[in-house]
């Protein structure tokens, strides 16, 4: 070991080039932005394990001081299903679900937008991926009628239905929101178990699993729930809670050491014992609160993006008018203009800096996302008048 | 969704049942107590995806600014091993670990101390577990070399050796330390691969993978780097980098899109990338110093068992003299005192309570686990005295 005092040092303070004043419209951070009552628990539930002070039955979800066992049923109750248990965020959720309800070789159903972390739990439960097509440039919008044209294609070439059908709620790319209780009624009608992955909705819009037909709903707390990370939820009905929820049955062959009160899906107990389960319950009443005024940041996202089109060369990608505040722009005249830079990919980025705006990927001039969620009226009109301004620098045409 | 205010704004105000002033002995939690940097970086970090403002790969591993590709390589050579990654704890990591160098129906053997977690992972990547046994009480203490006799006799009943040999450096019941090195050379003798759970070594005491012949280290930054969870550390060897860090291969059908820069047992990119990965970077000069001090810490434990001992009924578990500070104590004195109370379960954790100690386990009195680790002397001594108080105030005899 060779680790020299002065070189190490530096890791004791890292900081985000941040400061508080900054607006950040980081396509992945808006829904994760810590609540005030968040930030408080943060400190006291900071050291390893904090949660698990009064653990009787070695299971996090059964924690009655803190109340977490009261808090997953609320939370349930919040998402519109039976069950909730938690898990070091929702691409394990995923892959949970896919290797409980599936066995290896199967093949499932899944929009061709879906997370990458959705494709990459699939592999690792070695499934094989169907996709439902987009409609590519410039709504890359899905025909939710494909998820039955797809079905029937599959029982025909393998005379047997998808194990599940998958549909992710909001897309990542282009921030789609797409037609759940469609696909659930198909799921229904063929009795395929149907999978909806919430990570860009559950926490910051209405979602309501049964009453779109789910029999699993996946979220973020990191993404969408005002929580520190890692932390997901799993949310299903009854019907499954066995299934994936199942108990260990593995023992000990010369000690009979076991293990029944563990849920072996989750490793025994999920590892999200300290600040991402406190800050979670801590954001959970202004969660419940501010998904009722999801209307307010549509009207937001609509706004910016007529702002945005304003200027000469730039265009909203995915479907028109938003439905969510993730946004991705077309942007060929500020890629022009990065061009002429040194520096190119840092153009966008540092003239946004300058303007105390961060968020935005550094090296993206071409395309960019941003995300606008939670930000207000006065924060939305200052960032698009931003980019106007930097436009107007760069001699481009306002409309 | 019926989520009345009054219900649920008690979510928003979580605390902990502990003061400052209050000394911690909780079995799983002196290792993870944050330092002062790493409470510092906690709230600059606390929101989900903080770490990935500079993100431009797509992975957490490969970071600059902060940088986490640095500190990974650090971590490294810190644990004596070539690469490493983060998972979301150390029971995640086993579960790569096995699922990697394994292939369903294989036989592993495995100390029969080992964490739960470990069973239940085997459990999971569909193993059959042979066990090193123990020599039960008092001392609970494994015959190394039953390693070499297992491997034998598992040839010989199935023509093959077992897919891996696990051994668990610091057993989470007894605190037993186990010889590393001797399982490296049987590893090596075999050609088998060998697994080392350092969840409560590495972060608090010496330990350098090569040095006892690893082929795979596993950390828990919670429980021993003082980290705020959950992050868990998979050190390797370059020879198995490629297989246990392979890269993604799944394709979509219809839209070709590929994630073949994405790491797929990690499921694309670890979710650790806020508080759990800076605290862990925040502690890491700590951590790198106090592994140094290891010797005082066990002196602290063996004089904290002598102190112990002199109660009338009380008696140390596991091996001895002492060479870790997680301390199972038998204590049938404790325990029949306890009978003569309404709240049996909560005679030893009042007693301790009034005299500002906290962290043993409600319900416990026949047998009690401590971890003393990071106290300072006098903490030691005043944990020991309060309760010899206790034992006296209770008429038991002190030595």
């Amino acid at each position: 070991m060779n680790l020299e005092k002065k070189n190490i040092q530096k890791y004791s303070s890292i900081f985000r080039d941040i400061e508080d004043r900054y607006i950040n419209i980081h396509p992945i951070q808006r829904g994760g932005v810590l609540t005030p009552e968040a930030q408080k628990v943060l400190l006291s539930f900071g050291d390893g394990y904090s949660m698990c002070d009064f653990c009787f039955e070695g299971r996090v979800d059964r924690i009655e001081k803190p109340p977490v066992r009261e808090f997953l049923e609320d939370l349930a109750k919040f998402m519109g299903m039976d069950e909730v248990r938690v898990t070091p965020g929702s691409r394990t959720a995923m892959y949970i679900v896919l290797k409980a309800m599936t066995n290896p070789g199967d093949l499932i159903l899944l929009d061709s937008l879906a997370h990458y972390s959705t494709y990459i739990a699939a592999e690792n439960a070695e499934l094989k991926v169907i996709e439902v097509p987009h409609q590519g440039y410039p709504e890359f919008a899905l025909n939710i009628e494909d998820y039955r044209t797809k079905i029937l294609e599959i029982k025909k070439e393998t005379g047997k239905y998808p194990a599940l059908l998958i549909l992710t709620h909001v897309d990542y790319n282009y921030g789609n929101v797409n037609d759940l209780l469609t696909v659930g009624e198909i799921a229904e009608e063929f009795g395929i178990p149907y999978v909806v992955n919430g990570a860009y909705s559950v926490g910051i819009m209405p979602v309501l699993g049964k009453a779109i037909k789910a029999d699993f709903l996946i979220a973020s707390g990191h993404k969408s729930m005002a929580a520190s990370g890692p932390i997901g939820v799993l949310a299903t009905r009854h019907k499954w809670a066995e299934k994936v929820f199942a108990k260990s049955k593995i023992q000990g062959d010369w000690s009979g050491r076991k293990f029944s009160n563990k849920e072996f899906h989750f490793l025994g107990c999920s590892p999200c014992h300290g600040a991402p389960l406190a800050t979670l319950m801590a954001s959970f009443p202004a969660v419940v609160e501010r998904v009722k005024h999801w209307d307010e940041e549509v009207k937001k996202a609509r706004y910016f993006v007529a702002e945005m089109e304003k200027i000469e060369g730039i265009k909203a990608l995915g479907k028109q008018p938003k439905e969510h505040t993730l946004i991705q722009f077309e942007s060929e005249s500020f890629h022009r203009i990065a061009q002429q830079y040194t520096k190119k990919g840092y153009f966008l980025y540092n003239e946004l800096k300058k303007r105390k705006i961060t968020g935005l990927h550094m090296g993206m001039t071409k395309h960019f996302k941003v995300n606008i969620y939670g930000l207000s009226w006065e924060q939305v009109r200052y960032v698009a008048s931003a980019f106007q301004d930097i436009a107007r620098e760069h001699n481009l045409t306002i409309k």
